[in-house]
């Protein structure tokens, strides 16, 4: 059978492995599984999310009330804009996946850094759009313009990860904005703020404002659920832009895009400020256990402003160091894939990292 | 901002409406609130997955593990196929999209019956594709075949909706085997079971078999469990066919595209067997009250195979039918947008359908 030609250019995202798979490959119990590799909040789901999972558990057959009216009233609360400028996907990645089908097309380019969130550029394959990459692997705006400049009638759709997934830097907001302002209107750009809660908690010079993104013609805010918030199970993310954008998108939203547990954990986590607090001081008091781990090690790292950081190796090869990992029950993320020998390791809680030090240290010996 | 003109030609999927509208808009107790509008099982969620989504409440901060290993398992037997011939969506609506989004282009043509599931169109416009619609609202193969002679080197993609939401008939088994026989190997022939649980519970000549289906070169099986297993609010479906259409719709499935509690939901359900009798022998006994109602007070409607049905009216209108039951706290379905002056009404248990009786009785006097 034939298939759309865009098909053969095509390439399934490599997501992290799962504790399951570990089990069933190599036979270890799942309970002494540590899995640092996706980035999911290492103190697991918030009690008051737990408890409203259980209570919404009699509801599976019911399909979500569609205008998700109150998570929406909640973040616009939070952001300050009007729920009209609010988009809900399945993950902030359908929200990418929107905004290029929205925007991309054969006749088209997608810009986005030499190395950055990898469904980026399987989303935008999907419209037959050329894709455009900074040399540099880390986010530098000067050379964005300048390939921008370049291809100015073919480049429909920017993306800026902030901070970047999966290599932990970022770009102040006020770059950012100034970036937008060089880019014409009918260019989207998209800004990906999955970890920006985090980058914001480090430095508040980094923190993207939704209220801010909504003021310009050509951008749209991505958020989600999935890290700060510890719903990476539940797949909710969300959109903030211009109604203009918000309502082209939304044409392209099926009904019932998250689920009714989904729905209703987001309601509440959102409320949880306690929880993501803590989150917070965590991730960054033992983030600074790993650079003090790598200066000891003599391992090369790039500063993070996420939930985890990358490290970098010249020997051995990540995919070694990952699968003697692996063996002792310890999931990391070999970043092989994005053509990196670099190993991307989610902040865990100290015991967990106590565990990686030691392993790792044995392996690198 | 510009964006790609097929959106200009998209209008959203009218959903159901939710509960919570109803108390929100006319301040009725939730607990008060009868909704059979979205086809969603009566019973509720079956205590075993009750059970299973309070023990996985802890794991939203998770991802799933992405291969659905333990599901696809499940299905695979259940169909007597190998899990390479499955792919899981959320909910069957997105192996639709899959399946136009592999075949389907602004130079191609996908066909379906007269009235029939209004995502076909949706996302087939998505693609730029150009809709053909049999004459007959309801399913008509020779109609079918007809207008697929006429432009076989556009069509790339046929939907038979067996049995058909909203209108609730069903084509034998047979016929459509036969009708796939027909149409060239290039085009892809989709084959909605959503409900077929109910129509071969009916009828056995209505089961479309997996195990058949996946010997076609051009055929793939749409299921949900949505329906039968009562987990219409946590979006889980998949598709069956020949390990060729399946490698080329999973090029198109991003990552974790069905949440944590949602796999556990389904693998749970799968093996409910007890909860599934139960829900077609209610439901066919029940439907019978209807069939009943509508001869008793001279409404006409389409014999169902299905868990609803479809009440065709002169006068009044469909519309105000609808909107005077909501008043009094029960949601039908008014299948206006679908051009029809029909009200399609979930079939419910026995206390929910003596109050639509009642109201009805009321209204239509």
């Amino acid at each position: 059978m034939k298939f759309n030609d865009f098909l053969d250019d095509l390439v399934n995202y490599e997501a992290g492995k799962p504790i399951e798979l570990v089990v069933r490959e190599f036979g270890i119990d799942a309970k002494d599984v540590i899995k640092l590799a996706s980035n999911e909040n290492p103190f697991g789901t918030s009690k008051r999310v737990e408890e409203a999972l259980k209570e919404v558990a009699k509801n599976a057959h019911l399909y979500p009330d569609d205008s998700y009216f109150e998570l929406k009233e909640g973040l616009a609360k939070k952001f300050g804009v009007t729920s009209k400028k609010l988009i809900i996907g399945s993950g902030s990645d359908q929200i990418i996946e929107f905004a290029l089908h929205a925007k991309a097309n054969r006749q088209s380019g997608v810009l986005m850094a030499g190395v950055t969130f990898a469904m980026y550029e399987i989303y935008a394959k999907q419209t037959g759009a050329k894709i455009y990459r900074t040399k540099s692997v880390e986010h530098n705006l000067s050379e964005f313009l300048e390939i921008y400049n370049a291809h100015k009638d073919e480049i429909s759709v920017i993306f800026l990860c902030l901070p970047n997934n999966p290599l932990g830097e970022c770009i102040d907001a006020d770059e950012v904005y100034k970036f937008i302002k060089n880019i014409d209107e009918n260019t989207l750009v998209v800004l990906d703020c999955a970890y920006n809660e985090f980058a914001k908690f480090k430095d508040s010079k980094k923190e993207i404002k939704p209220s801010e993104v909504v003021k310009f013609k050509n951008a749209i805010y991505l958020g989600t659920f999935s890290k700060a918030y510890a719903l990476g199970g539940m797949r909710v993310g969300y959109g903030v832009a211009n109604e203009e954008i918000i309502g082209a998108l939304s044409k392209l939203r099926a009904p019932f895009n998250i689920t009714t547990p989904s729905l209703r954990a987001a309601i509440v986590a959102l409320g949880d400020d306690e929880f993501v607090q803590k989150t917070m001081q965590n991730n960054f008091e033992q983030m600074k256990r790993y650079e003090d781990f790598a200066e000891q090690n003599g391992i090369e790292f790039i500063p993070s402003y996420t939930n985890f950081i990358t490290f970098k190796f010249n020997e051995p090869k990540s995919s070694q160091i990952c699968e003697k990992m692996l063996k002792k029950g310890i999931i990391l993320r070999d970043l092989k894939s994005y053509a990196l020998n670099a190993v991307r390791i989610t902040i865990g809680q100290a015991w967990q990292n106590d565990r990686v030090f030691e392993e790792l240290e044995q392996i690198l010996k």
